[in-house]
Formats: C-alpha cells, sequence, structure tokens
C-alpha cells in the first residue's frame, strides 16, 4: 500500500521508516530535491500547488496525508476530490490559522488565553486594552518554532511588532506566565477508536523545543485527555493530534494543536508499545491501532543546528539516535535522541549528559 | 557514512532500516532488480563476482558486510584489499563450510555432534561405521534453511542421499536427538568489547526456522557465552556472530555459527534495548555498542510462504509486523512478527495466536 504525504521532511521520514515494516510505502511531495525523506521513500518533486503532481501523488496513494500544516487549500481540495485525505483537510484548515485554533477550542470549552484578532491599528489598541500586558502578537498563519511572534511588554513592543509583522492577518493573544509547557499525543482511527500517549513534558528555547521528557500518572492527564476527545470528536478525526498546553496551577490553558505526528512525540520511537509514526500510519490505512503505554521511562533531546558526534550520543546508556539527513543550519532541527532508562533518576541523568552535547555541537 | 551490504535480502533491508537513523546509508550489491532492500537503501544490481561493482562498492563504502555466508572467497579478496570488510573474512571462510566450521568448533573445545568429511562412497561407508545411524549427510557449502541435507536412519537412505548430493563436497554428521534448540547472538566491536542478546529457544519446521522465543535468565546461558566468546576472540571478530546449539540433558552441543545478523535474533528490534542489526551496524562502523538486555517477555514468529493480513497480526497485542516486500512462494521468508507481553502467559498467548495467523495464511 501507498501512502502519499505532503511534504519530506524528517516527520515525513520518520513515517515512511515507520511505514516500511508494515508493508506502506511512502510517497513524499516536496519541493526540494534532497528533501530528507527521500532515503526512505519515493520522492516526488514538485510544489504543494503543482496540479499534475497533486494529480500523480492521488492516483498512485491509497490514502494521502501530511506532516505539515500550511498545505494550500486548493491542493487539499483537489486531492480530497480524488483520494482520501487524512485527518481531514478541515482539521488542517483549523490548525492552520491560530484564530480559528482558538475560536474552536473556545467553542468546546477548552480554556485558551484571552485572544482577539488583529487587522488594524486600531484593532491592535483595542485588544491590548481586552487582552492586558504582556501579550504576544503573532501571525496567524505559517508560524512555527517561534517564528511570526513578538511578545509585547509596553507600548514600543507594540508598535514595533505591529510594524513587522501586519500585512499578514494577526491574532493578540494575552501572555501566560505558565508553570509547565505539557503536550498530549492522541491517536484516532477510523471506527473511532481512541488511543492516548502519556502527557509529555516540554522546555522551549528561542520558541523551538529542546527536551520533551514522557509523564506516565501525570495529575494533568485527564484534564488534557478530556480537551482532546472534544477535539478529535468535534472533527472525526483520523490519525495523530498533537495537544499543547500551558499548565498554570491546576489548569490546562490551551495554545495550539498540530493535525499530525509532532516533534513532542519523537519519544515514542523507542519509549512507547507503538510510536506515533506507525500509529498514525495504521490510523490512516484502517489497520488497527496499537497500544500507547509507555516501555520505560523515556525522553528526548532535539539536536538543533548542528549535531554531537554520534560515538559521543551512542555512549550514553539507552540512547537512541535519529538524524534527519538535513544540512546544519542555526536553528534548524537536524536530529534527536531518544532516551530509555529504567528509572526517572537514570533518565534525567542521561538527559542532561545529552543535552550538554546537544548544547555544545 | 555508506556501509557497503553483499546482498540485498531482508537481512540487507533491516539492517538499512537500522542505520537510517543512526545517519548510516546502506549500498546493497544483489544480482537481482528487484532485491527487497532496495526500498531502505541503494543498490547496485551485479553479480557477486562482478568486479566492476565489487570496486564500485569499495569505492563508495566506509566498511562492507554481508548477509549471507556464500560471498565468493575471490570477491571477498577483492573487496579487502580495498576497504575494511567486517566480520573479518575468515570468519566467513569458517561458516561457509560446515566441515571447517565443525572442525574449528572441536578445536576450541565446543562441543560437536561427529563428523566425518565425505567425498567419496567409501568416506560414506567408514563414516557411518564412525557416527554411527540415525545421521545427517550434508553439503558442506551453500545448504541453509534445511537445503542440501539428509537424515540417514538405513543403508537405502544413505544410497539415496549420497547419490543426490554427490558432487558437492558432503560432510556427515551424527544425528543428536536434541530436547531442544537454542542460539546466541553476540556482537563484538572493534575494540574486544562484547555482548550478548539473552538466548533464544527455537522451533524449526522442514528445516526453517517458524518461531523464537528469548530465554533471559536460562540456565544454558554461561555455557553459551563462554562458547561464543571462543568463536569471536579466535576470529578476532567484529559485528554480530549467531551460534546455533542443541541441548541434550545440561549440554550444549554446537550445530552451526552465522557470521551476520541472524533470524533468531529479529525479536531484538522490539524486545531488546539496541536490535541485532543496529548493534552490528555501530560494531562494523566503529561505534560503541548498545545495550542488549530484553524490554520485556518477547519472541517471534516467521511467516513462510504467504504473509496473513496485517490487520489480524496488528489486532493481536504487542504485536510488531515487519514484512519483507518479497513476493509470496512456498518455503521463502516473507516477514515476521515480534512480540513484546508482560509476562510469559501473555506472550505464549500471543504467540500461539500469531503462529495460527501464520499457518492459515
Amino acid at each position: 500500500m501507498i501512502v502519499g504525504v505532503m511534504g519530506g521532511g524528517q516527520l515525513a521520514r520518520m513515517l515512511a521508516l515507520a511505514g516500511q515494516p508494515l508493508g506502506i510505502d511512502c510517497l513524499f511531495l516536496d519541493p526540494v530535491a534532497d528533501a530528507c525523506a527521500r532515503s526512505a521513500g519515493e520522492l516526488l518533486r514538485g510544489d504543494y500547488g503543482d496540479e499534475d503532481r497533486l494529480d500523480q501523488l492521488a492516483h498512485r496513494a491509497s490514502v494521502v496525508t501530511y506532516e505539515f500544516e500550511n498545505v494550500p487549500e486548493a491542493s487539499l481540495r483537489r486531492l480530497a476530490s480524488r483520494v482520501a485525505v487524512h485527518p481531514d483537510p478541515k482539521a488542517l484548515a483549523v490548525a492552520r490559522d491560530r484564530w480559528h485554533e482558538k475560536r474552536l477550542f473556545a467553542d468546546l470549552g477548552i480554556p485558551t488565553p484571552p485572544f482577539v484578532a488583529v487587522d488594524t491599528h486600531a484593532d491592535l489598541e483595542r485588544g491590548l486594552a481586552a487582552v492586558g500586558r504582556p501579550a504576544v502578537l503573532k501571525t496567524r498563519t505559517m508560524g512555527y518554532d517561534g517564528k511570526g511572534q513578538r511578545v509585547l511588554h509596553d507600548a514600543a513592543d507594540a508598535e514595533n511588532a505591529f510594524a513587522a509583522l501586519c500585512g499578514s492577518p494577526l491574532i493578540l493573544e494575552g501572555f501566560v506566565s505558565f508553570d509547565r509547557e505539557v503536550s498530549l499525543i492522541a491517536v484516532r482511527d477510523r471506527l473511532g477508536d481512541t488511543r492516548f500517549y502519556p502527557l509529555t513534558e516540554n522546555v522551549h528555547r528561542n520558541g523551538v523545543l529542546v527536551q520533551s521528557v514522557a509523564q506516565p500518572g501525570d495529575p494533568m492527564t485527564a484534564q488534557a485527555e478530556d480537551f482532546a476527545r472534544r477535539l478529535l470528536e468535534h472533527l472525526g478525526y483520523v490519525g495523530v493530534l498533537a495537544v499543547e498546553f500551558f499548565q498554570k496551577g491546576h489548569d490546562l490553558i490551551a495554545n495550539e494543536m498540530a493535525p499530525r505526528v509532532h516533534n513532542s512525540g519523537h519519544w515514542t520511537i523507542e519509549g512507547a508499545e507503538t510510536s506515533q509514526f506507525e500509529n498514525h500510519l495504521r490510523a490512516v490505512t484502517g489497520l488497527p491501532l496499537g497500544a500507547t503505554h509507555p516501555l520505560a521511562a523515556a525522553g528526548m533531546v532535539n539536536f538543533v543546528g548542528r549535531l554531537p558526534e554520534a560515538a559521543a550520543v551512542l555512549a550514553v546508556p539507552g540512547a537512541h539516535l535519529h538524524v534527519y539527513g538535513k544540512a546544519p543550519r542555526p536553528g534548524r532541527k537536524v536530529g534527536h535522541v531518544t532516551v530509555r532508562a529504567p528509572g526517572e533518576a537514570e533518565l534525567r541523568k542521561a538527559l542532561a549528559r545529552l543535552a550538554a552535547l546537544a548544547a555544545s555541537a
């Protein structure tokens, strides 16, 4: 069976590596000739809006999925008229636009920071009055890894940020001084069977995820699963969904969702009975879901910019290296390492060693 | 880094899938255009003796390894004069010939069945007198999965078997009425660091492995590790080595060795901290070895001839499917499933369900 994937980056690569043992071959559409997924599947090189390429993808694949949110709407419509597309394009339409996303959270009773759409300077003034300061001004679309957003502490910040970002539709959100950031990776199949991975605690630096640690039995689990389930059921969702939350006190506040496999779920490759990549493929192809329980204490460190020496990484007990085959570049995710450890203490020790290697690379 | 692999079958495919996350790309030499490893790496199509192809492999790869024993000696010599070859070709020279193999076992004090080389009818007569009946007449080279061997119960069997097999150099071995068959997967790196996976209990049918179950803590472990260590050290071995034993009472009797990753170690992909495929690549490329301890109760069922329905396999708790991308054919290994279970009882139950699926495919 062939699964078409919009995008040929590291998420597509890890999907394809999970697919091969199942007899699932991935076919990627990506404009970049050396898209890193090409080592694990076949690359169709073309723009995401190239109609011939989209038709080839639809013709050859039994189902199409995606590894990023910013797939052009017209491309999704074209694909969906020819082949099954999972998750449903409406999940992507919501996730692509921060305002629609927050609107849906609010409609489903999922707490969010206060937010307002900002198109004009007057909107910004009114917005700041409504949400207070500090606040965060973000582009509604195309933002990732902290790109397209500015924190506003005072009037000067607001002017500068508006000047830098205006031209795109914007959203102003109240700044959440959170206690921690967590994410929930969920998966739902075509029949509605739904599984959740353990809640994951995440650390970002400059807007980029640097570390995740699985938190089986976390007291916030039930709240997170309740909120994720509302989204999955409302959207008739099929595949892996990631929801990122801020935690403040005993409350979760939804930050964003990603209708795809997610960096904070990379630890599941070795750390869970079935990885998020395999379960996404199982869901979209109609195979039964695999168990999501953790196998051990597990966590992940991202390699951003450059890779450390493989030998140094692999000398850490329980370390499992994942390089993406991408050229080094500041701020770019080029690999990660997951750790599987017999207990929390060993896990923390290994993660600290790996974080030091990541920092010195 | 590029690792050259002689052969492009399922072992090469699983090596390549283990290599990609480490940043290791596999380059296969195989005469078959649709060699199943091609989905996970680059295929050089050519005969194993094709000098141009061998030189390409040696030129492009940092190290060359193999997935089968019957690599022509001249090819190995040519490769080894141009690039590092691991495991050392002398290990392969031993394993390729059952007589040399048994001779080495005996020289190292590793028990074997009684054996004699058979070239002539007179050798056969003398051999039968020496080893007794029943006995097994085998080709010294090119045998696998029960091919090229006959059990001799009486004089008529002996005549028929000799008539069928003569023309190849033969070996006559005493038949071992064993209590069980076990194998040990070992790995040794360039610095001599050596690790052993748990002893594995195997079941063959018609000479083909059908099921393996890991046996951590098995009372025969020390004896098996002692014998394997003698081989590893004598051969200055680098990479994964599999040794198959018969157990009779409290004794292990060495049956054969395979200087490569081995079917009875497939359960390590999900069942051990580091798979045999990853550890073989780590060893031959000079990376530190990974831990070999089991993660759970683990076992494997082979799919021979045809694959069962993926959905039925994946509905079994803890089942992990591995298809090889090979066309169905009677007697051909086309995939396997590994099971990871919380305990022995759950493992046995899952293996029984999977064996039934395998049998009805």
